[in-house]
């Protein structure tokens, strides 16, 4: 079975990997959000690629949520010493990636070749791909005036209020290759237990992307992040109130209009009326066992025809 | 006392620690070699100019004899993993610095710059200079062909023999801000004990340096970098046997003909006729105090008019 999966952050790349214990992971293309990308101490950085690939890889660090197991902070230590940024937390094992990355970047080699040759590198059976190789920036519109995503996100600590997204570059990013092939090949179509406005959001304003799914012939489930209303992590609960108009699966399924036929949302949402399928069932992520029922309740949206 | 030094690799930062404890700090400019600067990982790297910035924050690693105490290498394992160069040994700690360093390049701050704001953060009160801001790079000849200094150095362990040595970019690079007044101003021009041919040629390939050396109007010494005409560490006795006709105090000397007044060299080569003043003491800098005296040997000069 051929799924595609459009994953943001760590809740993603959570979802992710009990995906691939509960199918076939050759069949499985990530199509990750690269939104929040920056650059950093001179490295570029792709904090959702790489919650995929330390996902998939086992390499990620359960307890902290982000980055590396076995994780140490020395070279960011050092650069602050000498007066560097130090509020984008890079671990030294993260850093030996976005160096990488980095100098093949400055070769003119596309992010979705470099990901793929990390994937390789690191044993990884799914295909991790990202939304596009162009430029894609997420800008977050507040009091404060419009942000970069990690300045609102990481250094604001997302602690202002959120009037508005605005995805730059959208309009003229194409899919990177294998996006649209991998669509076209698709089984079902999932997207992840990620935040819809700038996890999954950058995703589907890539055009080409967004015209893919809509228009898709095969099942889309969408996993909703909120549970009992409330984000498990991050602002994506006072995001919606405040985006669209509440915090129930309602309001999640409603991000994605025309893009899903399902969704699935925590027993602690109780029964309620969506205009697509409504899959009820535990959505805490908590082990390797809830991850992979979690995925197993998803993928069970492909035995039904469109 | 104004003292200059021409510093290039571990022996000469290693002596550079020695000075300040023996003269004030203040007014010791050390101008240092940037031929043996490479990229790597997309970093770039100043090897001798970090050697003697931490060596004079107190931070290198005594026992490895080159890099920072409590180094990890984490990034570099990393890096490894996914299939990247290692064979340049990148410790976390000293990664800090060459992160911030390449970006600051890349906002086409001079190196001389750079260099002299690490100093401040680390609260070095001593000068480091870099030769200069252009790009300077040392070849080795070998039977093997030309090599950069690190591919010879580093990645084939210095085990081709050294037929000869190139300065690229020497014919057009201009001394550093700082550097010709500071030998200008200077009461002693020290040259330390670092391999003639790859640590201070190339700071001499520097026609300005080498011209206000040449017409100085102060003594100058250099520090034999030989104990018994043997290196304490690395090739220069078997280049100085090969390029100089021998390991002797004489052959050192030579290397800097009509630019040195007076040589420093080990007891243990014994009283030899040279054209310049000898000065015969204990040269192996095994702690501080040994290095002190090798200091207070070599400051001596400067009590002696030219």
């Amino acid at each position: 079975m051929n799924v595609v999966v459009l994953s943001g952050g760590v809740g993603g790349a959570r979802f992710v990997r009990g995906l691939v214990d509960a199918v076939d992971p050759s069949g499985v293309t990530v199509i990750g959000n690269v939104g929040d990308d920056l650059e950093v101490l001179g490295v570029y950085v792709s904090p959702d690629l790489d919650s995929i690939l330390y996902a998939l890889a086992d390499l990620n660090d359960e307890e902290r949520g982000w980055g590396r197991a076995g994780e140490t902070w020395n070279a960011l230590g050092a650069a602050s010493e000498l007066g560097g940024d130090a509020w984008f937390k890079l671990g030294d094992r993260d850093l030996g990636l976005h160096l990488l990355r980095t100098e093949a970047l400055g070769r003119r080699e596309p992010l979705s070749r470099i990901t793929a040759g990390f994937a390789e590198a690191l044993g990884i059976e799914a295909r991790i791909l990202p939304a596009t190789d162009d430029r894609l920036r997420t800008w977050i519109q507040t009091e404060e005036g419009e942000l970069t995503f990690q300045d609102w996100f990481v250094r604001r600590g997302h602690r202002d209020e959120v009037n508005g997204v605005r995805y730059e570059g959208a309009e003229t990013a194409r899919a990177a290759p294998g996006v649209l092939e991998a669509l076209e090949d698709a089984d079902l179509i999932v997207i992840a237990p990620s935040n819809p406005f700038v996890s999954i959001g950058p995703v589907l304003a890539v055009e080409e992307i967004r015209a893919a799914i809509t228009d898709r012939r095969v099942p889309s489930v969408a996993v909703s992040p909120l549970i009992g209303g409330k984000a498990v992590k991050g602002p994506a609960d006072r995001m919606l109130n405040r985006l669209a108009g509440g915090t129930g699966p309602g309001q999640v399924a409603k991000c994605y209009e025309g893009l899903i036929d399902a969704l699935v949302y925590d027993e602690a949402d109780g029964e309620v009326g969506l205009e697509v399928r409504p899959i009820m069932t535990k959505t805490l992520m908590s082990n390797a066992e809830s991850r992979r029922k979690l995925a197993e309740a998803t993928l069970s949206v492909a035995a039904v025809a469109r």
